[in-house]
């Protein structure tokens, strides 16, 4: 193991570890497709999840959770309020937000709705190529790690492509990691869920790029060593939850791929 | 055994058959994270689920139920008009329903929405230790068997108060429940589908007591029972299903554990 | 195996191929219990689902899409819009798409809007031997395959009859399978998924009766796979998956009954 993989493990672990032993209520509004799969991974990761989008409640939740995550799909008019809600509540409470915009290179209407709230300030925002390639409005060729850092640092966020390989900047620092299975790509919500991931750990580590990377890190590994007793992506879908609740250091340690 | 296992197991044995040869139809209106747990919980058991909440249908849905279940997770406006229209239309039908107040202790609009609903008299409600200290208006220290005991009585209901050990009153009678496996607390929507579950014994078991009881029961040895299989808290979700599927009065007298 | 039967493996096995390697977008707007294990068969299957139902975006997802599936199950109000929209859109653009009319033998509210629907000719409809009768307003015990191809003719369009044998026609061809595993009917969404399949096979297949009927050998097989190595309804439907997403030529010869 490369000194930067331990540095990476070490930081994983010990980040798990606190969402472990501080329970952070994460309070997410996400797409109806990965609600429960969210949940589940959140739950398993020690966090706890809560999902309501109700105009009348939604700030009193996202007031009292330690993270906020945004994910814009499935997008109907009550969403949409919520939204809006939940960022200013996020703002005013200063709760750390994550904002997934999925999907955001099918529709010009969700690509405006997305762009408002890149300008409410994200700490963190989790994107795959084609999502990346529309809003920063280059051509999915040039959508490489040199463009996603520029990305990062013009909004000053973190941004985490994710992938068959995963890269996380925040402008200035860039980390990778190689984890993870093909068969994640086929069990809906993976992404959403890994962004959901990033809401816990960024509610107990104040460095967004740091949270992201362990966040991404712990998920890979947690996919690759499900993979290792399942049969598809049916079975993956459940074992990468068992294995994230018993993740430990010698299972990162084995398994990290980091660059 | 003790008598009193011996006798909580005939009666979740005999209820359970009930279910599975009678298929009750159960409408739930519960929140969009519950929704596909809950019904293949339900569907495991025997029973029938449906979940639709459009105001046009919701009354010729549970008019059709043998039971309706109410949780109060991520309200949004159509959401609560549904739920009032089914509790009318219960009201109405004589059909049995299962309160759940899913979160009330995390914001004060869904607790003056929970207490208007305690008001038209559930039969059951079902809720954990910060939800009861929150509705009972007392302090979570105080919340024990004795102050259970007082609320439904004072509500004329029965109450299930869900955690590590389950306890089900009416006022009058109290049962325990000690099964279980600290895994399903790390399953989303475990609670709101065993509010569920309840429905569906209540609606072939005329009393609300035994019905709950029994109800707890068996989902506490099939989460048992399922854990024996499994490697967390993905597995036990899925393996729980099959042993409530399976569960026989073998199952149940090995594992059983009530006070 | 008889000479229909190896035409049917075949075929399923030929359009399941391009599935894989055409990747066809399915949008759906299905019930929010069926939308994850909706979106998972389709992964599974290599298709690529979206599911959004806000009235800015449906026209453009179902514009992009191959297919769209159409499922009536927990109708709200900005669903009904939705559907109308993507009906629309999907005639205009040439997209098939596919009707799936849960518990329409439920509500007559909900009755009323399927017929609509029929008028708006879907290429292909599932339902179930209740939701038939309804629909064709005949006695469930007359639901045979005559009237079924009745049916089929008056509307112009296939429709496939499923339960513990399922039965396709178009008015002038008919095909059964005798496929799948009783605990298929245990697991939630398992019709509504497996009529998004037919969409997905139909995206990539211009005849919809030999679409159908692939979509359905191939889902009736997979469940029968995947109950080999399963306890109960809980780990099928995750079997079912990696058996879909693992199936081949052998695995469906093995196993294909058809009449």
């Amino acid at each position: 193991m490369r000194a930067s993989a331990s540095d990476a493990v070490d930081s994983a672990v010990e980040i798990l570890q606190r969402v472990r032993a501080q329970r952070p209520r994460v309070h997410c509004i996400t797409n109806t497709v990965a609600q429960t799969y969210t949940a589940n991974l959140l739950l398993a990761a020690g966090a706890v999840p809560s999902m309501t989008l109700s105009a009348d409640e939604v700030e009193a939740f996202v007031g009292g959770a330690d993270a906020l995550l945004v994910n814009v799909g499935t997008l109907d008019a009550e969403r949409r309020i919520a939204i809006g809600l939940a960022v200013d509540a996020a703002a005013e409470r200063e709760v750390p937000w994550v904002l997934d915009p999925v999907f955001v290179d099918r529709s010009p209407a969700r690509a405006k709705f997305v762009r408002a709230l890149l300008a409410m300030r994200p700490g963190v925002v989790r994107l795959n190529a084609a999502e990346f390639a529309t809003l920063a409005e280059i051509a999915p060729a040039d959508a490489d790690a040199e463009a996603l850092a520029g990305f990062a640092a013009d909004l000053a966020t973190t941004v985490a492509l994710t992938g068959e390989e995963d890269v996380v900047t925040d402008g200035r620092r860039t980390a990778g990691v190689a984890n993870g299975h093909p068969w994640m790509a086929q069990i809906t919500a993976m992404g959403c869920a890994g962004a959901a991931l990033v809401a816990a750990f960024r509610a107990v580590e104040p460095d967004p790029f740091r949270a992201t990377a362990a966040a991404l890190l712990a998920l890979g590994v947690a996919g690759e060593w499900g993979a290792e007793t399942s049969r598809g992506p049916g079975s993956l879908a459940i074992a990468l939850l068992d294995a994230l609740a018993g993740l430990d250091r010698a299972g990162l340690c084995e398994r990290a791929r980091v660059f």
